[in-house]
């Protein structure tokens, strides 16, 4: 069970004229720290700050012209809002995005700009759950007829999210891991996917926040074990495996490994001081694992620094 | 009077070995906002985090084996310093610095990696005077014989940052504006040399900040107009220019322009936010000029980014 390499070219295709196609960084200082060549596929410098673009144009660009012309709507904590609203404009539909109040200002800044129409979920925790978002969105498809984009429990988002994978295995083969976040699944289940299609002697291992350890407590129970009200620092990844993500990361992933808050700090810290590059937390979240010495030390390491969007005014005391 | 064209070249293939060649990136975001398209050499990528090391390099490796074998001495608020630690370990001698006691803890750090000696600065201001550096730099000299590498009033280091410029304007030839910072002027001295001899229609523009305004003060009045305890957040711009790159300056800079505190960290921000990048305050005086309007808006502008040490633990209020 996956998205096929087939597919994932496909989207690739689809995507290109859209998308940068971001470049892979090394640091000589961080191999240092961490016994092994690491390759960074740098999707902070990604239109919109985040991979999430590759899943929404190949999404809006899938669309026939007269789901097009009923605009889409989607749900998303911050980067997937912004992603498909710039996807949307740039095919000319509307998009009705549900949002959660507690998104980062930056987040919320982007979608407007773009020219997304905002829907705010309502909620009893801080963070909605899947089906608070869900509600959401279907009340917005009633109303307004609109087509559902799933922000990661869609095979068309899937394989989008899959190019990025597939452009850092072109660039640098013979990984020995790649290490993606996961928080909904689409870009590990992408990820996966791809390297299964392309490299399947590398080992994909998917990097989670102890505190939203959905994923890693699904894999070992064997069923989806949502995540309630998930207090991570990493924005991205307090939502749970879906349907569509469970299956294909159950199938394709070699193992989940977890991080500690403050390692994700320490890690998105030592990135900017080092690499001089802005990651957000949920980007960070692989590198955390480098630190925490999770992954055994390797020749090459690949790892998915999925985005860039970071609240500075809402900037976390520094671990030192 | 400028340094040639032909030895920025043999400083260039002196050092190419040693450094990193820079990549040169745009923002279709910032090239909207200030009306020009802008291409940003990015010396916060460069080894050690700024173009100082080019400078040090070239000073360094045009040492006689009997002069290297005396160490080097030189002084600096932080990031010469660095450079000239890393530089002086790759040539094998001893490096003494001279740095204030208020340098930023990270470029104390990056010394210290690269194993320079620190001598600190005794001053009776917050921020040392030209002449406590050199009176420190002079008792170094003295005691243990090291050569004198001065951080910018000194041809080998000049040489040594047009390579900056010189690779810009291969890369991008035909720029209108090209935006150096000034402090004690090598950045700028380098960067006019290489565009009178490269670039002639090129106009080059030196940006300080408002707080440090000794360039615009010196070239008004036709003499160095040294600068007396200056309060600007961009650390590295708080020298005055020296007797070797006012000449230089003056007969090559077009224009030098003045910026507000508040606009380099509005600049900082913009850079961060938009780019996905870290550059420290230094660096964002030319693109706080384009902020301010104080350049005019033209097809192709270039801006030297000059580093990316930025001390996470003490960063400024965001101006929002």
């Amino acid at each position: 069970m996956r998205v096929s390499i087939e597919e994932i070219r496909a989207a690739h295709a689809r995507i290109e004229p859209y998308i940068h196609r971001t470049p892979v960084l090394t640091s000589e200082t961080l191999d240092a720290a961490f016994g092994s060549r690491v390759f960074f596929k740098c999707e902070n410098f990604q239109k919109s700050g985040a991979f999430k673009v590759r899943g929404a144009f190949n999404a809006l660009l899938s669309l026939s012209p007269e789901d097009a012309e009923r605009g889409i709507v989607t749900s998303s904590s911050g980067n997937q809002a912004a992603a498909v609203s710039l996807a949307a404009r740039a095919r000319g539909v509307s998009a009705y995005i549900a949002m959660p109040k507690i998104a980062v200002a930056s987040k919320v800044a982007a979608v407007r700009r773009y020219g997304g129409n905002i829907v705010w979920v309502e909620s009893k925790q801080r963070i909605p759950t899947a089906e608070e978002y869900d509600a959401t969105a279907a009340a917005i498809e009633q109303d307004t007829g609109a087509n559902p984009v799933h922000p990661y429990d869609d095979l068309r988002t899937i394989a989008g999210q899959a190019t990025c994978a597939l452009e850092l295995l072109e660039e640098v083969p013979d990984l020995d891991y790649l290490l993606a976040p996961v928080g909904g699944g689409g870009l590990l289940s992408g990820t996966c996917s791809s390297a299964a299609g392309l490299a399947p002697a590398t080992k994909v291992i998917g990097c989670e926040p102890e505190k939203a350890d959905d994923a890693w407590r699904s894999l070992q129970e064997g069923t989806i074990v949502p995540q309630i009200d998930p207090q991570t620092i990493a924005d991205g990844l307090r939502t749970s495996l879906g349907e569509v993500t469970f299956p294909i990361i159950a199938a394709n992933v070699s193992e989940i490994v977890t991080v500690s808050e403050d390692a994700i700090l320490r890690s998105m810290r030592l990135v900017w001081e080092t690499m001089k590059i802005v990651i957000e937390p949920s980007a960070a979240v692989p590198v955390a694992a480098l630190l925490e010495k999770k992954i055994p030390e390797a020749d090459r390491v690949g790892v998915i620094l999925s985005g860039g969007n970071v609240d500075l005014d809402s900037l976390p005391e520094w671990p030192s």
